[in-house]
């Protein structure tokens, strides 16, 4: 069984002291205080979190995991499960949104193959870590062993591990995998307490009666597993998915390691939480980048105690929602950088 | 008395089956329709708006306009007048918010001086069109004369004309002036029928004391002037301000010469919602940036019907809310024009 020992390492609390110091700095600035919103306090946290007084984001790496689900076998999807493999080579060919969004942005873009159902030629940007062949059909039976559990983390913790030996500023990881919303929201609900029917949404566009029958599934799943899953890492292995788990790693290894995060929608989100309930640490080194349009999206956050910063009525996952806030974060330090103090402006101060 | 013969132009309306153009070729792209929400919208339009089904923002215009308001000396701001010329020489050196982001957005920036105070020598991307040296105080007179108010809308005109003669693509306009909010409050409750402590706030930092003083000053000018104030230019000439104008002319010239329009907080929404009552049809060129942190922004949006796209939490003005929005307008468009279709990727789709 691969090891796991990586994910008890500690995760450091961001200085207060250097929180401080660059909200000093941006009430020093020719504006009135905090009238830049939170444009100031991305470019607070960065500085802090980079230990720079003058934050940057200048290289950016996106990593999205991809795999299959078993559930999918249950009507829980509005597309067929062939669609995660061919988005796959979509990604690769550079025509899906998230492809054209790393280009604009002169990020980096990998693919992790972290269980498809099906094989594929090697592609270009396309990291082949197939964990199994899909998930199992977690409504029958445990959606992963727990080998599986611990590989589909490592391969999130080695997908952050080359971001970071790149010198990455910005970890950004998001998900593909036909009936995930279904997976996503049964984790959501084991580990919040919740009825399916308060979390489970359209996806990728079910009607009502897709959405309840989802909803149905899933709360008949979250009773069969119910006794064996007493922790985060248990309702991962019962009713996860291999790209959740990966992401969940990812944000825990980048965590360690010191490298800000941003967390994109629903899925994303949900792995969040799931690394948050392993080391609530991890939180202070997220930024949440959009409210989903996926209803449930909103419950995690309120769970998470975050206010996401864009509300785009977005809701397709593989961290666009994450990527559109990157020229925004960049902005927010060109400001905190190069804005003239009003000493420096000769600008009369409020006093 | 300048003329004012353009005001009565025809905007035309944006081509619906354009829209409709656009919108099929978001629905032949590789994901599930609907799911970039808002990011889909701002293709949408601007593909209609431009003509162009590859439709895109690589020339960009930010126009701010600063001037002095008499009613400043009834204490109605945190900040002295003297901050106003100040402010416009810190654009000019680069120093402020909105001179950070044109650098950043490659944007071309001119600050146009509508009627500071006090005169300054020549500066370098300031042009310099002083209607007259500061408004009047509305609280004891009208702000301007008609012929102030028509040559304080003309210098908008000119400076959406300079920017479509420039090939802009974007047309964004800005405010300086210190105790503008006040201005705009006014004319917001002239044109609304509104309570002025209903949508009076702290502007650049009032308490509460402050924002009450405030509003019962703009409650006593508006029972002052009522009588004098019939139509939207004869609001702007009794309470309101040379910038105020001079955005509402520039919309109006932009949206009749057929571009598009970035809209930025409370002072450039109230010019927006002048504009609009003027002529509604301008409304169909205007982009909603942000929803601004100064309170009464929020009835300007509903009684505009518009829902702003971002929500920073900023109010500083200087067009800067708008700018933040260029990049995600930018990344909109790559996304229509650069992501494959379900067809030519071989993606399977819902249907």
């Amino acid at each position: 069984m691969s090891k796991l020992d990586w994910l008890e390492n500690n995760i450091k609390t961001i200085n207060a002291e250097l929180i401080t110091q660059a909200q000093k700095k941006q009430n020093s600035l020719t504006k009135p205080p905090g009238s830049l919103g939170r444009m100031e306090d991305i470019a607070i946290q960065l500085s802090a979190m980079q230990k720079n007084n003058e934050p940057e984001i200048k290289n950016i790496h996106i990593a999205v995991f991809a795999s299959d689900h078993g559930i999918a076998e249950e009507n829980v999807s509005a597309f067929p499960q062939v669609v995660t493999l061919e988005m796959v080579k979509n990604f690769a060919r550079g025509g899906a949104a998230i492809s054209v969004l790393a280009k604009q942005l002169n990020a980096s873009l990998e693919v992790i193959n972290v269980g498809t159902v099906n094989e594929h030629e090697a592609m270009a940007g396309v990291v082949v870590r197939r964990v199994a062949a899909g998930t199992q059909n977690f409504s029958k039976q445990a959606a992963m062993t727990i080998a599986q559990l611990h590989a589909a983390l490592n391969v999130g913790k080695d997908a952050a591990q080359r971001a970071i030996k790149n010198s990455t500023q910005l970890f950004i990881g998001g998900d593909m995998g036909i009936a995930n919303t279904a997976s996503a929201t049964a984790i959501a609900c084991a580990l919040l307490n919740e009825k399916a029917e308060n979390i489970a949404g359209p996806g990728t566009g079910l009607d009502a009666a897709g959405v309840s029958h989802k909803a149905s599934v899933i709360n008949a799943s979250l009773k069969l597993h119910k006794d064996n899953m007493q922790s985060p890492l248990e309702i991962l292995q019962y009713v996860g998915g291999f790209e959740i788990a990966a992401l969940t790693g990812a944000y825990l290894f980048c965590a360690q390691n010191n490298c800000p995060i941003v967390v994109d929608g629903f899925i994303s989100s949900v792995a969040a939480l799931l690394a948050i309930k392993i080391n609530s640490q991890v939180k202070q080194w997220m930024f949440f980048s959009h409210a989903s349009a996926e209803p449930g999206h909103k419950i995690i956050m309120q769970a998470i105690g975050a206010r996401p910063i864009l509300d785009m009525n977005m809701r397709l996952g593989e961290a666009s929602g994450a990527a559109i806030l990157v020229p925004l974060m960049q902005l927010a330090c060109a400001l905190h950088n190069n804005m003239a103090t009003f000493e420096q402006a000769g600008v009369t101060d409020k006093d």
